[in-house]
């Protein structure tokens, strides 16, 4: 068997400590999988003494983790420190200037820096991979890369945030609303004390920027994701969304047009409704899934727990046992100065069918008005319904949604604006798209 | 750029004339995304003269496949003729022998030859790969074998027929009988003017034996596979899931203990009862999925198109890239030395709940005979289901189904040994189990 892949562990959060489990636990079978054995030779954390579970004795301990870039002994850096910027991105840059390896599940990172550490991976020759920062312990950027890499990928999809789709999957089941299902979530430890990285959707346009980059072939642009989260959604929209046959995923989104020039690329992320046939409809709780719609495979569904240590830490390890054995393609599958360059795509012209709720005012013309806009808009209604029985109306406010026919976002923008400062819209109205 | 990786194709069928499209429609992106472009140069079919709506201009045409394996411009051999022995077979040992890589879409002759095609091609150091010979375009093989490469698999299963797949949903749709519905498929093309090899499971099993060697190191041992067909099942026994909250689902379900010597190896292909909120009771159609239960990754699900001519190119091609990057891994992800040879576990002790339905003449006494033989055979029922109204009874055999709470296999054998030759039994029970 062939020298052992030496690694060093920055991090030792849940992460940290399920990936020295795993490989106290599978690691003659990953050994043999591999072709030689994986060990880990030095760990850091921010406090040595801490008790995490699992022991640290004969793992060299380094109070400064970007000394590992000097270590002779390691051979990959293993990156669980997460932030975008900081020790994590310095650790990294080290590494890979040092012509280590670095495995990371750091989606922040990548999202913001995945193009410089890319080329200072491939300027030293050393691998970079992050499979566990997309979508826990789905293989789904393997999946994309390698196993779909015959095809034009024509749009990417999916649930990338286990947290929302938590909560969105409660609200569902419980008919109870947002901050109730929150509140609970957070009690569980589904949701982060400060939960605004999630459910404001920043989280999922990390993944999806990633993933965007990966399938089209186009530098990695986080700032231009387009981000909606699901703080607004109320019990009663989904109620309406099942009544109508769709469920509310918060999903992420992407594809891309080949312009003149520049390519035209498509990136969101938004609370949309998904019919309650659709493959994505059954991904409840803190499961993800990740669509690529191909040229030629057609619609490949990758799924499983997108957090948690086992999955995220198996992620981690099938990036080291695929560095083991030598298999280390071009980190975003092609070589950072062929990536294409890419303009954020012009959303307004893009066609959707999409749900438009009203908080209103109960009172006469309310309907008239908000059909009035959508008339003067060219904006043609599919169905809409009014919530509750006249005999509970008491002047508290009224959920009005509609269903459009499929039309340009442009219209439903522009008949929204005819509305904006209406008296009787006690907030803003919410458009949720239908999943095509 | 580096040299070309230049290959023979073997088989002018609809995957044959895909894979040339494919290579004539994403052939620059193949080449960006693999380093190198992947070139057809000689093609090689029963008949030459038949249009296949692909042009062969420019490839060399050779009458005797197998002369594949001598010509020296030749890297790699991708044979989609088909069949488990006969040309197919001859012409993979010749190109192993010869040292070119072979890329195979033949899941027959892979769970029949597995073995000694990996032997050869670890002998002669030439990549040996069959992505698209399970579950089609869906990168099952690449997910198992790479993505969940870190994980001690403890169950794979899924759907792996399409044929079957697209019956048992139409039956369900439909309400109608087996028969109806596969003369219905016949007609549309999802099922061979000969389905036996489908509706008995035969092709599912090749694809079970050979994600069972993958996912547990196991050799090769399709011969042991449990095999039962989907076309005992009437549209009663939808009717009676489907009540009982499940859907029917022809799945192939492998798992291993460790034995004291060699490991028990449990493969069996067989329509089961699958909860409405399983993920694959959401596999509809022509659809595949394969589910792979990790020690660390937990579930993870591979669902896509599972035939066709698009799915099954880009499943070939895909390993194509992968060749032509270098990423050449055990061909059954373990050298076939070190595969562990294995013993058919006894299902006798399997714990399950099962679904048993009887044909009996309607008159006195028989549910009586059914229930003591099952109290006799120590089988405990969960709930009991006698389909029809009194007043439609008028002598016509009876659908009578039950539910067992969780007990050995073994325990319901006994039960049904007990009614054999009963004559109260128009035909022989029917036995589906339920997917835990």
């Amino acid at each position: 068997m062939a020298e052992p892949l030496r690694i060093a562990l920055a991090g030792l959060g849940t992460v940290g400590a399920g990936v020295i489990r795993l490989l106290a636990a599978n690691g003659d079978l990953i050994a043999r999988r591999a072709g030689r054995s994986i060990e880990i030779v030095a760990v850091s954390a921010r406090e040595r003494g801490k008790d995490r579970g699992v022991s640290l004795d004969g793992f060299r301990w380094l109070d400064d983790m970007t000394e590992f870039a000097a270590l002779d002994e390691v051979d990959v850096v293993v990156e669980l420190v997460g932030g975008s910027d900081g020790p994590a991105l310095a650790l990294a840059r080290k590494a890979l200037a040092a012509g280590k390896g670095l495995i990371t599940a750091n989606k922040a990172m990548i999202a913001h820096h995945g193009m410089e550490l890319a080329a200072l991976a491939e300027a030293n020759a050393a691998p970079l991979r992050y499979e566990a920062a997309v979508a826990g312990g789905i293989p789904a950027i393997k999946g994309l890369a390698e196993g779909a890499a015959a095809n034009r990928i024509e749009r990417i999809y999916g649930v990338l945030n286990g947290t929302c789709n938590f909560i969105l999957s409660e609200m569902a089941t419980t008919g109870r609303d947002f901050g109730d299902v929150l509140a609970q979530a957070q009690a569980l430890g589904f949701a982060e004390a400060d939960p605004a990285f999630d459910i404001e959707g920043t989280d999922a346009a990390h993944k999806l920027a990633i993933l965007a980059a990966l399938a089209f072939g186009t530098r990695l642009d986080f700032p231009s994701v387009d981000v909606t989260g699901i703080d607004r959604i109320r019990a009663g929209d989904i109620a309406q969304a099942g009544a109508l046959g769709y469920v509310i995923r918060l999903l992420g989104i992407a594809d891309c047009e080949d312009g003149a020039d520049t390519a035209r690329l498509f990136q969101r992320v938004a609370p949309c409704l998904v019919p309650v046939s659709h493959p994505l409809a059954g991904v409840t709780g803190a499961i993800n899934a990740v669509v690529a719609e191909g040229n030629f495979a057609g619609r490949l569904l990758f799924q499983g727990a997108g957090a948690g240590d086992g999955p995220t830490a198996s992620a981690v390890v099938a990036d080291l046992i695929d560095v083991a054995r030598g298999n280390v393609p071009p980190p975003f599958s092609l070589p950072v100065a062929s990536l294409a360059a890419s303009a954020p795509a012009d959303p307004g012209h893009r066609r959707n069918r999409d749900y438009v709720r009203f908080m209103v005012d109960d009172r006469p013309g309310v309907l008239a008005e908000i059909t009035a806009a959508m008339r003067d808009a060219g904006v043609s209604i599919e169905s809409f319904i009014q919530q509750g029985h006249p005999d509970e109306r008491d002047g508290r406010p009224v959920l009005v949604s509609m269903v459009t026919h499929e039309g340009p976002e442009a219209g439903v923008a522009k008949a929204l604006s005819l509305l904006d400062g209406s008296p009787s819209m006690v907030e803003a109205p919410l458009v949720m798209r239908l999943l095509g």
